[in-house]
């Protein structure tokens, strides 16, 4: 599974959580960065397990084979875990979005390109997207999360607009729900996408292929 | 919320959910149908809220104003409701591909009516697909539905490589990939659409007209 907290040092301190069958789990302070990854990548397969609310500090420290007390030498707590996780899905989205609202190109090609890097932030960081898309606003982190959700949408619907404006997109498809149903198509990866069905761009060819020129044949 | 109980009867002995407020919660027996389908509508609609696992049969009598063990005069167990709910959404969805499996006009045209019919299903039937769309197969029940859902998606899968097979869709998308895209927009409706938001027929519409023919304009 294609995490996003980056290749594990060949000897990481606290070892990722698939990784400790093979490893002992001895606790090491020194690398709060590695350390901390792999307690958030941990965290985020648990969340996704169990449920946010469900999962105890306690059931992640030992998913981890480390005491309880060792986890709050990596992260202050568990809504900082879910934090952590929200943003790093989210980052990448709007990483992604930053990119194309950069660009000079027609904003048809701006909205194609956005959908083409979500679907790729999606694949690569699947677990994270999942928790986010998952969050339902229980919580302050929750909130925040959902503000910046309803931003990117923001962001989508505008490039419809635009491209609409433009007479690129037809105009009698609402752009906030044309908006919904691109990402609709987009994050039903996380319901059945995995790297083991292949890469993750010939799937973006293929949503932006749909979303834009449909499915059926022109003679 | 349009339920898919059917209109509750002037005096319905054990009132729906959201009614009863207004009214006593003096439980009768002898309508058994209608009591059912307070429950029913209850427990969907708190499952949905708080999880079906989290979610006690203590809290939904609580909820329905009436005692624990008056529930068990409508339904056996938590399991049952959870069988009846999802059975509801997907019985919809079989329905329609009945229906459509009955036809006899070229397979494109009944992908399209499949498609059309379920965002219909899914607007009438929401809190129950809902519910079905969690499910994640941790019990019997869940496992049948997991089960259902995916002989829905064969469904769907075939009808595609039959529009491909006689050139009416583009031969170069995957049909079982092209089936979980067209299933991404319409279970995408779960997330953000409500009654309050107009009439489903129109967003049946958008979804097919998207699908086949995309939102690019052509010269």
């Amino acid at each position: 599974m294609t995490g996003a907290a980056g290749n594990p040092p060949a000897r990481s301190p606290l070892p990722r959580a698939e990784r400790i069958p093979r490893e002992g789990a001895r606790p090491r302070r020194g690398r709060p960065g590695h350390d901390q990854d792999a307690v958030l990548t941990a965290a985020v397969r648990l969340f996704n397990e169990r449920g946010y609310e469900a999962t105890s500090m306690g059931e992640l420290a030992e998913r981890l084979g480390i005491t309880k007390s060792s986890i709050y030498h990596h992260v202050s707590s568990k809504q900082e875990l879910l934090r952590m996780a929200v943003d790093h899905a989210l980052d990448g989205l709007f990483e992604a979005a930053d990119e194309v609202r950069a660009g000079h190109t027609p904003a048809i090609e701006r909205l194609e390109l956005l959908i083409r890097r979500s679907v790729l932030v999606l694949a690569d960081r699947l677990e994270y997207v999942t928790l986010l898309l998952r969050v339902r606003g229980n919580t302050a982190v929750e909130q925040q999360a959902l503000l910046r959700r309803r931003v990117f949408d923001a962001i989508v619907t505008d490039l419809v607009k635009q491209a609409q404006a433009d007479g690129a997109l037809r105009p009698d498809v609402d752009p906030a729900t044309a908006a919904r149903l691109l990402f609709g198509m987009v994050n039903s990866l996380i319901e059945w996408y995995s790297p083991a069905r292949g890469a993750a761009e010939p799937l973006a060819d293929t949503i932006t292929a749909i979303a834009f020129d449909g499915l059926r044949t022109r003679p």
